[in-house]
């Protein structure tokens, strides 16, 4: 199972001081939507000329102008660029196009998608690289918020799947149990005192 | 009714020179999502020092992290920013919340969403400021597509709301006449070939 790091920051120096930090340790370098969208895909640029071994992740959450929007995102060194599940096929198609062409990913990200495993499977049969089952920033602040129905609905999808919804080294193991492909991991490492002793920590309770 | 200019482009050069071609005939200067993920908040910025008189909408199309999303929009200069309607309520109310702060409006964007009359009730209720009866720039390819669906939706829901799918200058009586409170135009206006040109013919349509 590989570690992704979610950086949820919003400028490029902080994203670039805390993937210096958390790299020996992450499989994945993503830049979170906020990010991306007040420092622009310049962000994802500097990233990944700073760290060209990792996969880059631009998690733009596209919900139109699939082909577009993926394709400024791999042009500026993205690896994996994120559509949204709710987005329609036509998008989600227009993104396959572009990673097609620029030999890169596309991860659906099914926040906010009622049926995650149905969705999944549909998804995955137009060319996506796996789904991403995810409970965002505001889901998890909720009232009873508990992710082991992102679990569940991971195994029930049959397809390659990615976890992300407040993993810390204490759950992350039921993650790799669940048969995850990823465990996207973000305020447990850029929230700890020192990131790169999180990231590692993590790193060493996947088995 | 108000006109809202979407400037679909991906350089903030190119979103001032549109905006000051179409300025002197639109009310809502609309910085599209693809162009804040390009440029980043900083394109907000400048159309707003540029355009102090005008409404601008930063199209964010925010399905996470709502609050967060919303502030640092505002605080770049935006007057009006876009959450999509699939997002979890969650996300709505922490838009809202950082709309209250700053004295300005959300918007709710109901691109994909099935049942849009229901959902427009439901988060004018949260507080947002008007939604917008919204097909995509990859629904409007698809075969078949007429937005006539989208004036029905807007009427039906009873609640303040924008059209945007595709309208000229043919079609834009027909906007004013569904009761809309704004028409967005975007190709209408930065694809022809004189972009002043096209606005004015836009705003002498509507009566």
């Amino acid at each position: 199972m590989k570690l992704q790091f979610a950086m949820d920051t919003l400028t490029t120096q902080a994203a670039l001081e805390l993937a210096a930090a958390a790299a020996p340790h992450v499989d994945i370098l993503e830049l979170g939507t906020p990010l991306i969208k007040s420092a622009g895909l310049s962000a994802v640029t500097a990233v990944k000329s700073a760290h060209p071994d990792k996969i880059v992740f631009a998690d733009l959450k596209t919900m139109d102008a699939g082909e577009l929007e993926a394709e400024i995102a791999f042009a500026a060194g993205a690896d994996l660029v994120s559509v949204l599940g709710s987005a329609g096929d036509s998008t989600i198609l227009g993104a396959v196009k572009a990673a097609k062409k620029h030999g890169k990913g596309i991860v659906v990200d099914l926040i906010g998608v009622a049926d995650k495993p149905a969705r999944a499977k549909e998804v995955v049969a137009l060319g996506v690289e796996f789904v991403e089952m995810h409970a965002g920033l505001d889901e998890q602040a909720e009232e009873g918020f508990t992710f082991s129905t992102l679990l569940r609905d991971g195994e029930a999808s049959g397809v390659p799947f990615s976890v992300a919804g407040g993993i810390t080294a204490s759950t992350i193991a039921a993650v790799q149990q669940s048969g995850a492909r990823v465990a996207v991991a973000g305020g447990a490492i850029y929230g700890a005192p020192d990131v790169g002793v999180a990231a590692a920590t993590l790193r060493a309770a996947i088995v």
